[in-house]
């Protein structure tokens, strides 16, 4: 093991670096991990363009990065179902408490939660990181270190479609191709959702959308919310039972509630202005339900299991890799928007995905 | 049996009549009932004054009422539970086919459900009224006829507390005080709520939820949603949990967002114009649910349970009572807002609650 | 349209006969079907050699045939979503009455439940048959009739998975690959299952199963429950949280206890002797739930949605095929026990599939 | 604070000492409590008499007690939601972990959760103590120490309601009527159960239960199950949709499971021997569910929002109090079966409930 612990820490809006800092030892429940893989996220980019998003604002360096794998190198004292060599995917959300939140299995939303990149808590963009081995899940021989870093968004998508009551059969109508949209879809057909149709403005987003699985693409220009719903049941044959609005647009989540059958469900990913203007009589008369979700709980071992069986492939989300050194390059090409996801490689021994 | 079938008729806008139809038969699956005690409830009222609610439209004359009980006459030959003499509350909601609601057990979402006194399906203000048997439930000899047919109203209040999950020790928010406030309030209590708060901006209307069992009432001011959505915190001592939304005003539904604690639900209950500006943000990040109501189902054997067990008294809900001949003067007092409830008497040689 | 309507009708135990009934005609709410390929059960088996099952005794001749499908030749006054020359497959069970069940989404629980040869119910092994119009489910293009026959056991498999909670990344011990142990695997699967073992005596079965996809499979000798609870965690990595039961063998029912994980839950589908001796303690401890299932409800729209997208391929279940005319000799056949599903073609102007 | 720590410690079977152990010292997490009142349980009974209980086998001495409240005394540096003066009930069991069961919500099944006075962990029956301050529930003014105690037992009583799924106007038999069905009987009628049919052997525990608000009560005698469940369907005039079976009798299960209605579910609470020969067919065919309990998970909050609100009265299941000092005989009060639930007083300066 190096004792250099190369690390990308944002300093304040505008100014990200590459610094060294020092390798850290685990506590009895934690693990000393070599990182290995570690996607860009739109908001590590956030932090280092503004140093804040929303409530959440930068008041000292910190440590980026929490879309992560990595092989276990050091256990503490407790840990006991993991050991040095194991190779894991990173969970990047701790409770601190077993709050009531925790305690009724919705652990993501104790407010006291430690989250990898979210100040003040650092993330595992570096060589070294420690982190509790409760959070940290051995990945099958059969899934990489890359499959095991794209758990983060994956979990997204998951928690999505969980929270929505995506089934065998289900039709479901998801707003937006971007990552999250195109997850939701790959979750959603790994659900057994019979149809999927997915609106877009960017033909091309809605290209990928069909080679990744869509039955159905919208692409949408200057309808109305009610037209554009119209659209989608024609496609459907049917109103989906399922929303999952990845926009945060007022017309779309308007369109998304049209759209739903009665007795259905929207959930709401993509987060937009703090209002909006929406028919709830028309939620009301439908007996919709509108849900929320905030990251994610629960997820890694469904993402693995899914991964392991291959009932999903989400090695063409990967478009563009870099070595570690190389960080400032690889934010600067997400942040011009280019190619899907890209990973830092942070393991000078194994760049491999 | 008399051969006057006495009904309240609304022809069209402000034109209601008494007037005589002739007695229905049973067919097999219906009994025929002697009506006794029929509420009048605001929509009733809003038929007779606008010939119709939403999309809803009068295009020919029809009977009123829905808020219904009486006696059984006949019975058709093919229902086994009743018999003549039975004294039973009807459920005025009877899906005519077995459709994929009917199927899923949320048959009052049904798009061809017959129902009384939503055009052009007749209600049952009358003497003598036909109706399927299986939407008719036989009264236990500890509930009048006049609990019976507060059924209905009780139904929304347990149709939203049931979607809100309410249950033993649950903190809930009732906005507003009117009679639906009231039942929901009523029926939180009965399933095991610790704490309800309601808010209103009556003072009367507060004073009777505090004799009726509201743990704090809350005069709403002039106050900012997330104010009041404090007010209501700090009584309780934490945020509520679930939120029971019963006016269908845009700023009582932001104060009902921002009020409710993080894994919680907001219920629409009441309904106002159709679109609403909302802070969805604020639900997404605390992964609240909203859940529109519409009428209800499977309601009546628990709320027969309830009234039979005495876990709640409805009866001082009733302020007036007519003959049915003095249906007229009956719905000019509830146009007037004199009083809760107002009941109608159908049967002539029984007018007692 | 003949006038023959051939019929398959059991008048005793042992007494098998074809002989020619009138065709019916349809009431409002019905439609008059063509039947086109309608399966053999055991049960028809059963009724045919015993004369009844269980508490269900033959007191007057029967129509069997219960899995079913065929083409619309008429339909009822009332019936909207059907026309003639719709291609539909049949649900066998329809409620007579919208009773407290029905009223909550479990219709297959009403005691006065119609179903197709189920004594004193007609089946639908004939030429002509009438059915519930919200019971015969239109068949997508790209769905044959003999898939649509397939529905029916299909459904047992929907109804156990649904009942169990099978999602995506379940793992799932299903006991027994009989017809009903392969069906619960294809679904399984098709909702997201990532691992299935299956367990049998026989070694062919179990083959037959790998084929279907079945990840692990276990050929059960001498072995005690618990060992081979211990055999199944061993080929998963980990208890399963499933278990499907579909042998109704007492030592099958324990193994299927030992295996489950804690919080997991154990479905019977298979039914053996009345009385069964079963570790509840274990049950206990681990807060596994025991889950009966008495036939499906709610599986038709699944099961069409699910072979219309290809999700799960049934045709290989169908090894004969004879015509109705041949009905006496496709019986044996089952009887028999030779191959897996026997269809019988109905229609003298199409034959195929 | 004295510097004396009197602890109730099992050394072996039939070997209970008082003895001095040191004062701990409170982790970051944890709190520092002067226990006040302590009950005792029939299992602190049992380790006294047989050293173990099942799979749990003393190895060590083990402090007694988990039926717990205190006051707080010094709080851990990471503990906000506690200060020194705050009177507090303890739940026993606390995650040593945050493993799969605990982030599902479940982790009452987690292997290896640290559980008061379960071998090898002390219980609490002692002057001082130290737990984790996230299992330390702040009491209401208006709730005392003794029911802060009886929180505990009450907590078997809600778990289980709550798994079985009671509700506002809910049938419910509970099978037994010793503590856990009497605290059962408790948690069904504030959950909004209707009507409670509880049976017992004993003429005497049933007129407690009719006390405390059981509607019937059946003294079982040598009827046969089926016939004891036709018993309990005349009482309550319908078959319970709920049964809560506390003698782990095999005679009871039947009943309980033949007297559950279609569609209805039956909660494990009493642990008899390992096998039990039960009427898995009748289970299967009416879909009952057959549920598991493992002490419980989540109550803490219910129990003391259902105290503080009045919904329940626990106070007269304590029958005998005695100061730490003489637990030994206390300890041979219980033995000796005399009375309900008898407390412990281990603060010296206040002895009051």
């Amino acid at each position: 093991m190096d004792q250099d612990n190369l690390s990308v820490v944002v300093h304040s809006a505008g100014n990200l670096r590459l610094e060294n800092r020092p390798v850290p030892e685990p506590g009895p429940n934690e693990v000393l991990l070599r990182m290995h893989s570690v996607g860009i996220c739109g908001s590590d980019v956030h932090y280092w363009q503004h140093g804040r998003i929303g409530d959440f604002v930068l008041k000292k360096p910190m440590v980026l990065g929490h879309e992560a794998s990595g092989q276990v190198l050091k256990v503490g004292s407790a840990v006991e179902h993991l050991k040095p060599g194991d190779r894991v995917a990173i969970e990047p959300g701790v409770p601190r408490e077993i709050d009531e939140f925790c305690k009724n299995g919705r652990y993501n939303l104790s407010p006291t939660i430690f989250f990898c990149a979210t100040p003040p808590d650092d993330g595992n963009l570096c060589r070294y990181y420690v982190h509790n081995g409760n959070f940290c899940y051995k990945l099958p021989d059969n899934v990489t270190y890359e499959e095991g870093a794209l758990i983060e968004p994956l979990s997204v998508g998951i928690h999505a479609c969980r929270r929505a009551g995506v089934t065998l059969g289900s039709t479901v109508f998801v707003c937006g191709a971007g990552p999250i949209g195109l997850v939701s879809l790959l979750v959603a057909k790994a659900m057994g959702a019979s149809q999927v149709v997915i609106s877009d403005l960017s033909a091309d987003r809605l290209k990928k959308a069909k080679e990744l699985g869509a039955d159905f693409a919208v692409q949408v220009q200057r309808e109305a919310p009610q037209e554009l719903a119209q659209k989608v049941e024609g496609l459907l044959g049917c109103m989906p039972e399922i929303t999952i609005e990845c926009t945060g647009v007022e017309s779309c989540i308007q369109t998304g509630i049209y759209a739903t059958r009665s007795g259905g469900v929207v959930v709401l990913v993509g987060l937009g202005p703090e209002m909006m203007n929406v028919p709830l009589v028309n939620v009301a008369v439908k007996e919709v339900d509108i849900r929320g979700i905030f990251r994610y709980c629960n997820t890694w071992p469904m993402a693995i299991a899914m991964l392991a069986s291959k009932k999903v492939d989400v090695k063409p989300l990967v478009t563009h890799r870099f070595p570690l050194e190389q960080a400032l390059e690889a934010f600067e090409t997400t942040r011009k928007g280019l190619g899907v996801k890209v990973m830092l490689k942070c393991d000078k021994s194994d760049q491999n995905p």
